[in-house]
């Protein structure tokens, strides 16, 4: 029997400051090519985590919102938030914080949880940077 | 001649009770299952139904947006807000009171609406139940 | 030396069921004063609690915001949050659920915090019970 | 070798009227079909532009966000905010200013930049009308 | 007896257009002073009216949410939603259609129903006109 | 002849970011008082300022909501957006950046460009620090 297949969403909030420097850049480059970003500011980051998969008749769920929830706060939330981007952070080290790899590398993370989700899938990861900024990972390359 | 496709979106929001508990677990199992959405609490729901197809060039629309905001409201609305889910919503009864249950069933009765959506099909249904948390439903199967 | 008054204020959103009745009408009065809100529904409530006092110029700080939180979250959150306000809320017993009388109880409870808030006092208390109505209490009475 | 792609939005609002007319109806038919929308009105439209590409591994960004909002800035906002998109508008001439319509035309001038997107490529317009209504354009026809 | 003082508010949202200009300015004063407003343009106006006084013991409220809102809907939303504030609007006719004087207009047509707000007393009308610009007025003069 | 009084607010956002550290207390103190506040993080911060006078009945208008914005950006917005505000605000130099102390310093600042307000005078400034959590200051002090 064909099960419906739906798309469930939780949000976390992080402050987080970040600088925008690139080690292939000299400071110059850096500076024409991240702008006022190439100084440390910050941001109330939002990270929105989708999931998909079958909705199990016997609960209506398609996983425990808990269960997202704690990996969300136990493998990103509480290694950014109030922290430096740049130098607090051990999975960011090496890594350009844009909200690009920010993305990709919380996609990474949650991914590898992925016995938690039962059936479910990792869908979409989205960082909201700021009112008017924001990027979406799907884990796609090409 | 190509037309555009696009998709039209609109929303509407209502105020519900609702208590997750399913017949098929014990109470013990509900009560570890649920957490605190075992007992009666309650939300303000946004519902976001959206449409998509052709535009029309006589009138630059997909369809009216009073049209759907007809559907909407006299088939979901009027039978949810200000109500509690589990004991005074007919369609239903019988259904554990998820977003993702919620979602489905919403699509259900809006898709049964679809000779007053012309040329263009139902797409998407959202419920955000709270500012974190949301589902979507495409009407897939798997 | 004069020091600077500033308010600081803290927010925290609740997911509660209640419903509107009063017993000292008639159940036909009750569904006339109350109309949709003589049933079970419910919101995502927001509380916002502002306090008012001089600015500590040791801590450039009018109260420690997770002293706030506490206050907010063990006093007013964790007795209200996924509850029936009706039923499952000892303080609420007997008292009319209306944003108002939620606002004036829940001034009550942090007032009576007051030793936690050094030498600051509550301001006023906000219910945010939907997205077009909000309830403002300072302690004022007449 | 693999490189992630990644979609980046950027938003800008514009405070614009408009009326909805048809040349194709009588004005009996237009006060039918767009109802209050026939008289001239407004809205604070929010514009949100996607971009889809690989991640510049030197850069960590998909696109420069300033690039983006350039684009945004000197082909729609310059053009549309503060003004009357029936009259004061010349890519709007000839053309219902449905939120529909404006989305498509949006589409077609920010694409027409293309060369400032590097490997991205645009991937969805959304015009957001009112906190109720909002539309969808991915360049799609059928 | 003292009874606690509340305030409550109701929200309504409408868009309408309008034109800044000024019988009292030439037409270049009028496009130094006004800007880009000398032009014809709108927003989603959110309009938020505040009601102050004790709450009936009998009921747990200062005033029925419905009655505020009927006066709302009656007196301002349908005079002006979907309109052309410079042209449509009897009740501006000559009246300089800023967010200030948009809510001191506002006001009186309220304060003039007073008989149905009981014992409470209007108390506030904001007029929220774009995300970063707002008016206040309280009925004071000086 | 009496002139209504209006109040009217403008906002900007800015993304920086601070930490929390007093030169009156230990680091030992520092990290009890401060918590996570005492790592370098960042927000997205909301600066509302808010401005009361009479209408003038030429323009309508309070004062030119564009001298307000102008000196909003000129005073503080380019001073801080994309910084660091321990090290790079000229203004903030020995000042504990709390919520609390920025609008202070803002409100003073702003106050010294009173001369723009004309008949106006400043009467608030909010600084909204993340979603959960703002500051309100209105020049007084005790």
């Amino acid at each position: 029997m064909a099960h419906p297949q739906v798309q469930i969403t939780h949000c976390e909030e992080f402050s987080s400051a970040h600088r925008l420097h690139s080690p292939h850049l000299s400071d110059q480059e850096n500076r024409h090519v991240y702008g006022p970003c190439n100084t440390t500011h910050g941001h109330n980051y939002r990270l929105e985590v989708t999931v998909r998969g079958p909705v199990d008749p016997k609960t209506g769920m398609v996983m425990n919102l808990n269960d997202l929830m704690d990996v969300m706060r136990s493998e990103i939330w509480q290694h950014v938030d109030h922290k430096f981007l740049n130098e607090d952070v051990p999975f960011m080290k090496g890594v350009i914080p844009t909200a690009e790899n920010l993305a990709i590398v919380i996609w990474q993370r949650i991914a590898a949880c992925r016995e938690r989700f039962g059936s479910a899938r990792l869908y979409r990861v989205r960082i909201v940077e700021s009112r008017d900024n924001f990027v979406d990972y799907f884990g796609e390359s090409a």
